[in-house]
């Protein structure tokens, strides 16, 4: 049988994953590839930390030019994280004649189109599935399987830390800080959370996946993103009472101005697929012009799935499928058509808004005459006198009809300043 | 830009959303391929009959030797049904060095071994991912994007017909007849609805399912099957009662004893991902080994999601992925090490049993001592005095724990004779 060399760059849980499989499993990637898959290298920078999997005799190594050199070495997995060296390998790989597969969303989001036009270049491919949604097939998806479809829009529960942290904030009505603490005790969350509950981790992720369905090439600093850290378990049961639950979305979505990307928590109606996806679980979401909607759901990341994913690309690159893809998709090239962006604000959507309150009566007039003026109208209101604080604050929550972001934006900042209204505490987006 | 030429033979709905596709969007499939899909031929049995697209001038005929002869057409969607004449005709395709697209489920569950060994022998290619769920792509996530997985198990919603009618019932409390009567209405059930409703459209595409997922090579027919026609209302009422839902399941669970194919309907725990598909929509839930579970769900028929799958596989085998997926998956073919099939009635699973009783503490210990006699232990009994007939006729529930369906069929045949006994009335697996 023939075979195809490979070597692993970096040997975190999800290298050690992707070694598992291809040393433990090499039977099953024989029978989908038609070729064994060899491990010939795994280069480390501390040849000393234990790995999880036991590497056979001369594979572990500490110098990368060991790759470089290994001509039978026809495909990487370079798995590691952040820009730098991470980039600066990949070039390199791919210079000396390697097809690269990688799991590195940051760098992807950041550098994509550098790298996807050198790789083009140089007539090598590079792979990416493990880099978002971690087990489940999006990539695949949206750029072979539902390639006869426009997307029309696209929406995804992409970071499992956040999933898990509202999910539970849903359940058990407990605070922000508290589930956070118990989702880093259980593994769930990082002892340094920050890219992943500011929303940058889910925000990287949606920048490649619009490219792929959008040919948007956009710089995901500039998506608008708020993430789950400012979320109160007031407004959890207020969602719960309204028939609604709180997850962070990712959203992109091709309208008549062009198109609009945002990350923030929603509400999502019960019963919608996206609203009962629970615990870790990533989910997205894809509406096609042809196929309609279709829903995809699954582990985002963990050593199993990640692997998972990184193997079959190295299956499809062994194969020769993704230089086809690659080639035929011309991904992040210059030449392909692409869709423009909606002005900033522009997203329509009805809005979930809760105001801390001291004297209902007469501020109620004043909210529904700001949203007024701003063209905004008023779907339902919720006010109960059992929410009654301590300070005579109450929330009262306004569920709007249709509007843009920016007509929100102006109708709070008129009642900012509103003595008798204490705070404008929260608003939310409810997907459609 | 490069041409591939295609054409299309048999123009009913599917065929003429395929039509669509390549006629109104061929900018689409050009920027996916790399090149443009150019529809040369049409070809129908009657010249005269309206196909809701319009053709360009010398594009639709009823001559196939028109596909034969031109050179210049290397794939051909064949979208007939039945097996004769669409097996000759694939056969005359692929030996006229066509590489075919087809959704003919029926066709590829009986003869799919022999059409693929001689599409291999001849260095072509058959595309199918049409064939199961619609819309949903199934077919490739199966066998290109999970390929690092040993599948241990898959569960499908696979008849859209067969879900919009046990949705409604179970939302309804209607009656099957009334509920087929109003699908027909609507247009989700064929005026012969005899295939979708008996189980037969979803265990030919189990059967496929099963051989990309476990190279298991079963004849359809010999997979146990039953359809949704003896589903009552009142085993709705209970499965509501008892917290579940009653889907069609096709199921598919490697076991120790080899792999276990059923169709059925089956209780599914409310709150899992297959208990909340509605109406007409198809889903699978694959589980790997590596990724852990996957679920897809989707439109399941359909002309435009339908054609939406048809017009990927056009993509794939344009750019030639699907020739080589076709050669190293070695798709059907006698090399491949193969599941070996569990004996018959060797699925473990808990059941849900309901006996219509004239007695009911007589009857209970003699239904008690009969499962005990046959190693089924008891998880929990339902007797509502409520329910009563005029004729002192009570229905009674049991959920059992795990156990065999052959322990169950054999306490049911002890119990058939006991004469307090009216009927045991259904038997329905609990899905795990």
């Amino acid at each position: 049988m023939e075979k195809t060399g490979v070597a692993i760059v970096g040997m975190g849980t999800v290298g050690a994953g992707v070694a598992r499989l291809l040393l433990e499993h090499g039977d099953r990637t024989a029978r989908h590839a038609g070729r064994t898959l060899w491990l010939n290298h795994a280069v480390v920078r501390d040849l000393k930390k234990p790995r999880g999997v036991e590497l056979p005799e001369g594979v572990l190594t500490d110098d990368l030019q060991r790759v470089i050199d290994d001509e039978s070495v026809s495909v990487v997995v370079q798995l590691i994280g952040g820009i730098e060296p991470a980039k600066s390998i990949m070039l390199r790989l791919l210079e000396s004649g390697k097809d690269v597969v990688t799991a590195n969303k940051a760098l992807l989001a950041q550098h994509g189109p550098e790298l996807f036009d050198r790789a083009r270049e140089l007539g090598r491919s590079i792979a990416f599935e493990a880099s978002v949604a971690g087990g489940i097939p999006i990539v695949a998806n949206i750029s072979q399987c539902l390639s006869a479809n426009q997307i029309q829009s696209l929406r995804g529960i992409l970071n499992g830390t956040c999933n898990f942290i509202v999910s539970k904030m849903d359940a058990e009505g407990a605070s922000y800080k508290a589930t956070l603490g118990e989702a880093q005790k259980l593994g769930y969350a990082e002892a340094d959370p920050g890219m992943d509950v500011d929303g940058t981790d889910a925000t990287q992720k949606l920048a490649i996946l619009s490219h792929l369905a959008f040919g948007a090439r956009v710089d995901w600093s500039e998506i608008p993103r708020r993430g789950i850290g400012r979320l109160k378990s007031v407004d959890f049961r207020y969602a719960t009472h309204l028939g609604y639950r709180i997850k962070l979305i990712a959203l992109a979505k091709l309208t008549d101005e062009g198109l609009v990307l945002d990350v923030s928590p929603m509400l999502v109606k019960v019963g919608k697929p996206l609203a009962e996806v629970r615990d870790n679980y990533n989910a997205v979401s894809v509406v096609g012009d042809a196929v309609g909607p279709v829903f995809f759901q699954g582990q985002g990341a963990g050593q199993m799935p990640t692997a998972s994913a990184v193997v079959a690309d190295l299956i499809d690159t062994a194969v020769g499928r993704t230089a086809i893809t690659f080639r035929t998709l011309e991904l992040w090239s210059e030449g392909r058509d692409r869709a423009g962006m909606a002005p900033r604000g522009s997203l329509v959507s009805r809005y979930y808004l809760r105001f801390d309150v001291q004297d209902v009566p007469k501020v109620l007039s004043q909210i529904a005459g700001a949203l007024g003026k701003n063209g905004i109208s008023i779907g339902s209101v919720y006010q109960h006198d059992a929410d009654l604080s301590d300070e005579g604050i109450v929330p009262v929550v306004i569920v709007t009809k249709e509007t843009t972001q920016a007509s929100v934006g102006a109708a709070l900042a008129e009642l900012a300043s509103v003595e008798a209204i204490d705070s404008v505490a929260e608003q939310l987006k409810i997907l459609d």
